[in-house]
């Protein structure tokens, strides 16, 4: 059966040269490269190489440091809780941080935890098209503001959130900046030497490195308690033994994500809006966020009479992957929170489905996707009780 | 140049089938196990399977949860900060922790954290034999106790401590047990359903699976906070996208592991007692810990005059692989913190070697460490002034 990936949001593919470059890592070069022996040694020079890729694809000066982590979920844990012991638990009268409504479950369910040990929180709401402005985070601080965590780019609409400008903000009013840029690497331009940001988190199965490995970005002077106390590893700020293969893997696959930026926001910016123009089309759609907004991969539509799931069923029969939203909560098959964040109704919020294209997609692809789309919208839209209503009261 | 490994304890080598095994999960089967469409069902009968043969392999009850983990410091800092935030934070009457003083550097480092932020905590000594007995651990218990961690195997002698006795003694006094069994799954049997174990540490490069993965079980009813707070993997209770090729092989790799049990405690065992034989005939060495208490692979030797890193070099130019003591904190250089433990003075804790076997480990291996062993003591002692005053003035 013919099969396209359009879920690249959730997860991404493998770049086959970077399972290439971490074959000898599984087997030849199993030494730990803390050990002192040849074992240890003959490793390290591919681990620099890694670590350079990532802070020249990053443009991170050579005095702040990127600390490999399990993945993003562990690089946000490691922002809001070292913020927690470093400074809340010390200082009461400094405890609020400002986020926005729509981040990630593995920044928003780390707040909830952290309020309920003291920390106050002020969630940012979006706007209609899940957008959140700098002047909404500004309004939101007060003399407790100790931190801003804001993602760089929305998992669910792709919308860029202005991240050099609240950086500046927080900057200029003495507040740690944090963003989660998870969605952002390989898709818009991150400069940490020309942004200033505190802490910045990515993970390496959204740009086509394997799952199970992460980083976190933290400025020097910026430095919080570990979340992984232990060993030596990473200069004492992350222990834990290195996942020399994985790492090895992440910094090629990074290397090689940020080199295809260009590609990403034209050649798949174009199959992304060919497919955009097409399902929209189709009656009583709506997509949200303004495409120029977006990341150049990233579309979220919501087809009025058609839950989320049923979509996602036929897609899935045609053996096209896509998703009604982030896979880390697939399981409680809620709405959309990005389309409840906006303001939705709850039924329309159960119809929205994300396509999320990758460099290896194709115009092929994009093609037999349009087809079954409008089919499939066709034939749910005919066995649809709440869409013949709303047709008929129309 | 011949090559022998004889650093285990720090990091093994991948079994050869479990690299085969992983393989299909880096390219073709790359779907996030959490999606609902074919790339993410189609991995789950694996992971089922994984999680399946670590269940059977420690006999842990169904009910209670293995939960994965990026690494032993991981779940190890899991426990720790767990009951931090569940019990110390919200009740300081019951703030007490215990440990053993030679636990793993992920235990102790995170227990000066949290002393830093409030919990009390006694380091229990080891004897002249690096053990430390069920008794020693009881005397220490108060009314404030609310955890002990105490580590099945030491990561430097092999000596094997009383598990088995203080889980029974933490029970009946209504304490939290957690053990790290980093060193001894697949060497001493490890029984879930038999020992009342609360939290268990354990993590796969150990036993010859993958670096970057581990494990934390969890006995239902003793249940603790998030250290990665996130989406709903893993029941809710360890956030963050599953590395399924790691998962996949860690459970082949425990599998396999404590499938050679009985191999490790026999042919392993007679290795290494012929390896420690010849080398203790070598004048003026000192092995740590008597061999029946030990793990079966583990030699901890000091030579005296020989600076343990003098005897690591010779060893290295000659292709064998050891150590000075854990990987962790290779970097420091520091005397072998086992050895400073059982009260040995400076000079001689500067002396240790640590050698150990594998079950990859053979017989030509072993005849050859022995010969150059025995060389570069000689050759060390010849141009040792410590060693030649103390034969002088001895």
């Amino acid at each position: 059966m013919k099969r396209v990936y359009l879920d690249n949001n959730a997860t991404t593919k493998l770049d086959p040269i970077v399972k290439v470059k971490m074959q000898p890592f599984f087997e030849e070069l199993y030494g730990n490269p803390n050990s002192l022996h040849q074992y240890g040694i003959e490793v390290r020079p591919y681990l620099n190489e890694a670590m350079g890729n990532m802070y020249d694809a990053l443009n991170a000066p050579d005095a702040d440091d990127i600390l490999i982590t399990s993945c993003a979920t562990e690089s946000n844990n490691t922002v809001l809780k070292g913020v927690f012991f470093k400074h809340i638990l010390k200082n009461p009268t400094k405890n609020h941080i400002i986020a926005s409504a729509v981040e990630h479950p593995s920044v928003l369910e780390t707040l909830h935890f952290l309020e309920e040990n003291g920390a106050e929180i002020t969630f940012v709401d979006v706007d209609a098209y899940g957008y959140v402005s700098a002047e909404r985070i500004a309004a939101a601080i007060t003399d407790k503001t100790i931190l801003i965590s804001m993602m760089w780019a929305n998992n669910e609409t792709g919308m860029i959130f202005p991240v050099a400008e609240v950086a500046q903000i927080a900057k200029e009013r003495g507040i740690l900046f944090h963003t989660d840029a998870v969605q952002a690497i390989g898709k818009v331009k991150v400069d940490l030497t020309a942004t200033p940001i505190d802490y910045l988190t990515f993970s390496a199965h959204k740009f086509h490195g394997p799952k199970g490995i992460g980083g976190l970005y933290v400025k020097k002077g910026s430095e919080l308690p570990n979340l992984l106390h232990g060993g030596e590893q990473m200069g004492g700020k992350r222990a834990g033994t290195l996942n020399v293969a994985y790492i090895i893997g992440m910094g090629l696959a990074m290397k090689q994500s940020v080199g295809h930026l260009e590609k990403m926001n034209s050649d798949v910016r174009s199959l992304r809006d060919r497919l955009e123009d097409a399902i929209s089309q189709i009656p009583d759609t709506f997509v949200v966020g303004d495409r120029e907004r977006r990341t150049p991969n990233t579309i979220l539509i919501s087809l009025r009479g058609i839950e989320g799931e049923s979509m996602l069923w036929d897609l899935n029969r045609a053996g096209i992957a896509a998703s009604t939203g982030s896979a880390c909560a697939s399981e409680s098959l809620e709405a959309n929170p990005v389309m409840s964040a906006i303001g939705q109704d709850p039924e329309l919020a159960h119809t929205a489905i994300r396509l999320s294209l990758s460099r290896f997609t194709t115009a092929d692809e994009i093609d037999y996707v349009i087809d079954v789309f409008v089919k499939a919208a066709e034939r749910l839209r005919s066995i649809s009780s709440t869409y013949a209503y709303t047709n008929e009261v129309g």
